[in-house]
């Protein structure tokens, strides 16, 4: 699949089919994560794939009481709609997959991460992408859980307390890859028009003639 | 491109010609960044490109002083090969991108940032990734700069203080997309090997086979 299909039909998927995702497959997005750049080479990443119920219960358990949390932050209508999300599909999807950080791991002997510590995680992130995308390319679903107590599921999940876990990763074969997020169809949220975000030689200038600057 | 192409390819560029960058390709990449998946559909980023010689030269200042301290945490043979390392493109590069997140950003609604506020930073850098592997379809190279002190870059570029400057980056027509990384190439660091960073059900469990977690 062209990069520009993949960036443009890539969505965070939360309605699964229980089919199993292939090794092959699974292997093939992985190591499209492990090839993203990293600051220094460093590679400070770990996968951990996750397809036992049990854990998946755990975690979905997680979920549940921090969504019940988040939801109350809202009011009226937008609590509602709100209600009506789906926000995850973590016991449906065939793998779970958290991405880990660890921002103390030797390889790369510290280049680039004196002055900015932080690419570390940030390189982390760049991986979780490239496997977002290679997995949009194989026809697989990808869903990013944010509502969990991140040191809570470290726990469940046996993860050094030193590393940070970055995502919590639902993978499957997915009911559709929708034509717009899913925030966008619901009317949670529009895109904001990319000209409002781009500025041009100095802050808050939108034109991109030089001498106005 | 093939988006598996775009991935195995993409390089972390420092060598540049100094050829201008198409305004229609540097749309469409900034158009690939804002089309990657984030927290609640936030659109936290921004993007401010640098065209301006004078800006490029203050940002270079602060690299080559943030290098200077970097490099006398090695030494011997290793501070003769970092010595050796070209870590930037920033005067080259015919754009210079800043990407910085508003955390507090109100689009979105605050949805899925609750337990894990991070993730606005975390979306911001799969923006770039979907930058960066646009630019290499685009045939155009991208440098991320992470040796400089951010706070005074921020000063530099008028970025508001409660912002985050997630990445500076060095854009423009690349000498050669090389086959593999300059760290790699130079003997800093090899890749480590996939299957070392995969765990399976359990924290540093490398078996797939469930019975015997």
């Amino acid at each position: 699949m062209d990069v520009y299909e993949a960036i443009y039909s890539r969505r965070d998927v939360r309605h699964f089919r229980t089919d199993p995702v292939p090794d092959d497959v699974l292997q093939r997005i992985l190591n499209a994560a492990h090839h993203a750049g990293s600051v220094g080479f460093m590679q400070p990443w770990n996968f951990l794939v996750i397809r036992s119920a049990a854990t998946k219960q755990r975690i979905f358990d997680l979920y549940k009481e921090a969504n019940r949390q988040a939801a109350e932050d809202y009011q009226g209508e937008q609590r509602a709609l709100y209600d009506s999300l789906k926000l995850s599909g973590i016991l449906e999807a065939n793998i779970n997959l958290a991405v880990t950080c660890d921002s103390q791991r030797e390889t790369g002997g510290g280049l680039g991460r004196k002055s900015m510590p932080e690419t570390a995680v940030y390189s982390t992130c760049c991986a979780i992408e490239n496997l977002w995308l290679a997995a949009r390319a194989e026809g697989i679903g990808v869903g990013w859980v944010s509502i969990v107590d991140p040191d809570t599921a470290k726990q469940i999940l046996g993860i050094p307390k030193s590393l940070t876990l970055v995502a919590y990763l639902c993978i499957g074969v997915p009911i559709s890859f929708d034509k717009k997020p899913m925030l966008e169809r619901a009317g949670w949220q529009a895109r904001v028009p990319l000209e409002e975000l781009v500025y041009y030689e100095a802050w808050g200038h939108r034109s991109t003639s030089p001498e106005k600057v």
